[in-house]
């Protein structure tokens, strides 16, 4: 078959579930250890996997008291880990509510060059109170507002990426003319949000754009990343869930009149590997027995808006709980949990089990072919485009994915043997984009 | 002797001189030639410099016909010298009145905990209304209100790194407790303009803080300098000008309590340097006759605030030109430049030679021995505790720099011939700040 799978190694501190770091194996100090993430990126790039992703808000994620959680600037992490490998993608995540256009737009041009085209940028409107209030905001902005400003932040960034076309730099030395400022193009935009007068002071990067990301799964985040996405991150539980997010979101890029297999869906999967059903089973029993539920009743509380102690750690969920649209961030996240609670029949510590491996996202435990078998099915059933693959626990978790994982799913033709290509775009195989100014004839 | 001399080594594409891009030997892509800037790293290095340096604004510096005049983000490039060193220290030229304080702190501790200490900041306030622009203004801020929000920024930043106690992460596993809450600080800092509520997500640097460097030389710069810098970049011509320099800001550090060893001041030198006098000359003359002085009048022009037609090259400059207070940016600058024109009656065309070469810094052609003597005669008179090298051509006139004159001064006993210490601050004969929450007893 033609259509091949894409797989994302979602790189996250001693692993994605939260009481990895608990396991004699981890490293509680890795995540300022770039030796760490180094060890990492090759493994992800021994496994010919598309890209890397690193998320990211500014600022603590939660009660340090809890789990690891700091980390290095992830465009700075990336950069390192260009220097560690060779064709890999590298996608960070970074906010546009709290950075300036210029700025960032210049962060991933820059790491598009020292990567050779291989910087992705996750683009989110970062929901939480607590960021905000390290931008001296006393509240969050709103959801639409929010929205708006990426919007034209994007808008903007594509400008700026534009701003130079590939020509520029003319080089001529005998008449001392070293770039052509016809072929420069300064944005001189004025959106709502943000205004940009000059032309970015980097010059048009390896692919023309970096690979373009978003995780925005509401009504706003799904018609945001209809329109800029090149790739779409998104948390489902159930096959059929996800088959009607995939033909959404398909159908939303198509009527902005996009080719609708120029956006790849990927949904978060959490693979808990083992030789053996009962071995990976014990693994996922073992990492959910380290999670303290004191502080998940407190997270669940918050993401729920139910009092701590109407969460019952042997009970389901109270009956009434806030809707979606009496949360603010993570609209859609919220619901998925929901749903996953009442259709599972989970009790409050099994959600908390749940929530501990995946934060919502799917979580396979078995066999690596039972986990081929999982992807496979969401592949050829019209899920997904591939998967943003989230080991619970690092480095081991992701080794065994790319040792006996993905060799099966390279036996079924799914996946490649080797890179084709050098860009991270070139993976997903997505066209350069061609620079608006030489579109439109504008020398 | 026990003092020793500093050497910096300033980074700037294929070198310092405007012209030097028109060379055969210069490469005119190398601003995106990661391998340019590993070589020069390593070069400088290998000549057991303190430090590197990149200067940076957000934005384009000239008209790109001119000469070479991009650059990618200095945190990200100097994270791939961090890959290609093992000692020598890393500053990044970053503004504060075009960003936020929380994404900048992160990122100056991310790069200190790359390099293992290595990080250093140097502080600007970025006076171009291009720059400006970019960023949604119409017009440069004022002097005054530039170094009010610089000085407030610096103060939330030093917050900002003493936010985790050096032993916050306890990492008990047995009990899951990863972080001490009571060893975390979040900053809560209300300051006239800026806000930053929460902790850094990044734990205590090896540093503590990066090394702060500043180059402002005007009144307000010079009391920012004495007040938050280790290190001082100056404009300075003449010996006796330095001196009167290096005095006022070792006694504006003393009036702020703080030890004058503790403020390394370093003139820039621009070295021009041929195995003969006449060989060095030639290059120079070589140099300034590639310089397109329709450019330069145009930038003379707009520094002096002259009309263009009103500078004649083969004149000396008009007698009525503004005064410091009329410029609002590199005031101290603009007073170096008419005093030099003025002392050595230099024609407006001598004028464009000099700036080409040096831009107002003091620009020194001659043998290594002729070189390492005006280092030497600085240094021992009480003009600089070291030197920020700027090499006219790059990369070979800090290879002859690295190979020729530093030799001289190791043989002289100014200049260390082995790193001694790990850190930038070691390498600049500075401690480590103490935690500002552990000095006070709050645990």
């Amino acid at each position: 078959m033609n259509r091949k799978l894409h797989l994302n190694a979602f790189l996250s501190s001693v692993g994605h579930h939260e009481a990895a770091w608990r396991l004699d194996e981890s490293d509680p100090f890795a995540d300022t250890d770039i030796e760490h993430y180094k060890h990492l990126a090759r493994v992800a790039e021994r496994g010919k996997m598309d890209s890397l992703f690193l998320a990211d808000q500014p600022g603590l994620w939660t009660d340090i008291g809890r789990r690891p959680t700091c980390a290095l600037e992830p465009t700075l992490l990336l950069t390192v880990l260009a220097g560690a490998t060779e064709r890999i993608g590298l996608i960070a995540t970074a906010s546009t509510t709290y950075n300036e256009p210029f700025n960032l737009a210049r962060r991933f041009a820059s790491l598009d060059h020292i990567s050779g085209g291989r910087a992705g940028w996750n683009i989110v409107t970062t929901a939480t109170v607590g960021a905000a209030r390290n931008f001296g905001l006393d509240e969050l902005p709103g959801h639409r507002v929010r929205y708006a400003r990426a919007d034209d932040f994007v808008e903007v960034s594509r400008k700026l990426w534009d701003s130079w076309q590939d020509d520029t730099i003319v080089a001529d030395k005998e008449n001392g003319v070293w770039g052509d400022n016809s072929r420069l193009h300064p944005p001189e935009h004025e959106g709502p949000y943000v205004k940009v007068a000059g032309a970015l002071n980097v010059p048009r990067c390896p692919q023309g754009h970096p690979l373009l990301v978003q995780a925005g799964s509401s009504e706003d985040g799904r018609d945001f990343a209809a329109r800029h996405a090149d790739a779409v991150f998104t948390v489902q539980q159930t096959l059929t869930d996800a088959q009607a997010f995939y033909a959404d979101m398909k159908a939303r890029a198509a009527a902005f009149g996009r080719d609708p297999d120029t956006v790849k869906i990927l949904p978060g999967i959490v693979p808990t590997i083992g030789r053996t059903q009962a071995e990976a089973d014990a693994l996922d029993a073992e990492l959910d027995r380290l999670i303290r539920p004191e502080y998940a009743i407190e997270q669940l509380s918050g993401m729920l808006k139910v009092a701590p102690e109407d969460l019952r750690l042997d009970e389901e969920l109270p009956d009434h709980i806030a809707t979606e649209d009496q949360v603010e961030g993570g609209k859609s996240r919220f619901t998925v949990i929901v749903e996953m609670a009442r259709r599972e029949k989970l009790t409050v510590r099994g959600l908390i089990g749940r929530l501990g491996g995946g934060r919502g996202h799917l979580t396979v435990a078995g066999t690596p072919t039972r986990i081929a078998d999982v992807i496979t099915e969401w592949f050829t059933a019209g899920a997904a485009d591939g998967f943003n693959v989230m080991p619970p626990v690092l480095p081991s978790g992701l080794e065994s994915f790319v040792d006996d994982v993905v060799p099966v799913l390279q036996q079924r033709g799914l996946f490649r043997t080797e890179y084709a290509g050098r860009t991270v775009r070139d993976h997903y195989g997505l066209a350069r984009p061609a620079n608006r100014y030489e579109l439109s004839g504008i020398r």
